[in-house]
């Protein structure tokens, strides 16, 4: 069996962008099968009694974007704080889920994630999510439609809770096996996971 | 005038430990002066309205050790979660300020800092740090006896609310000149900082 490197995301992250990017090449080094699991980071918060870090304290807001940028310097991508955060990505979450259903979640996740965190796009807006999804080849009002149907919403969810059951406390949360790393700052120890695996 | 980095510590944070391993070969390489800043963290923390984050959500405690047990690997050094965690560090961190009025600020914290976070010593115990200072080849019970001194307090006081006004918000935390880097995962940031700067 090929291994497998999951990624719990939420598109409210701006780590899991930054993570979003740099993934993809993480598992062609390795020969790892990369599996993008959406979930609700508000919802798994909820279920851990957490908050998120940088809208808990206040010192630490000024610091996140600095940060930031020191990461999408050092991963040569554009990043800009969106002035919409903190966003609510339920519905974006829940098209992610329904993208995936017809093998659209990839080229789905990346326009998301771009928009959010280098364009300023308001992914809270199903219009904007709508006209997102087209730009990324898949059928944005079809995906807006399915984000509702009982099944979708269920396995976002499930995806979420099985986040919680597995040990995750935010996002971008990692898997390798059992093994789980917190963050795109782990992603040296998720290579080193990779590579130690069968 | 040379560059310089600073670090504000605090006994207490197992992350100060990790980057204390590291931070004389980071200065070395770099032809930067090391500034030591002893802090009380529980202060910092009250004056921006934190907590310690693995105390405040019971899911991130688990991954704690397994994520300092990977620093740990990759530094090639000891590290065992202390029985006595959270530590009351007051004394402790006097105790540095004190130190370092006679040159023995380093050696101390070294030793404190291996005890606390190798060997499971409980560092809110004043003999305990007596000790620890002896061991250190500093004078334990004179350090103790300054430790309470209203300068040493004072000195203590000022370094928190100093590490307060520039923006610190946990520990350990780094300044090059007026950037700022929080958290032992930063340090290869820290060390680009100190490679740009003159």
């Amino acid at each position: 069996m090929a291994k497998t490197l999951e990624l719990f995301y939420d598109f409210g992250s701006p780590y899991s962008y930054l993570a979003s990017t740099q993934v993809e090449a993480v598992c062609q080094r390795h020969g790892a099968v990369l599996a993008w699991r959406p979930m609700l980071l508000g919802g798994l918060f909820k279920a851990v009694g957490s908050v998120a870090p940088a809208l808990a304290v206040a010192a630490k807001m000024p610091y996140l974007m600095v940060d930031l940028q020191r990461w999408a310097d050092h991963y040569g991508i554009p990043i800009a704080m969106n002035p919409n955060f903190p966003m609510n990505s339920l519905t974006a979450m829940r098209m992610a889920v329904a993208a995936d259903e017809r093998g659209h979640q990839v080229p789905f996740l990346k326009r998301v994630f771009a928009a959010a965190w280098a364009e300023g796009a308001d992914i809270g807006d199903p219009a904007t999510l709508v006209r997102l999804a087209d730009e990324a080849g898949a059928p944005g009002a079809a995906l807006l439609e399915r984000a509702s149907a009982g099944h979708v919403k269920e396995g976002l969810k499930a995806n979420t809770e099985e986040a919680v059951r597995r040990g995750a406390f935010g996002a971008p949360t990692f898997f390798v096996g059992d093994e789980m790393f917190f963050g795109n700052d782990r992603l040296s120890f998720v290579e080193k996971a990779l590579e130690a695996s069968a």
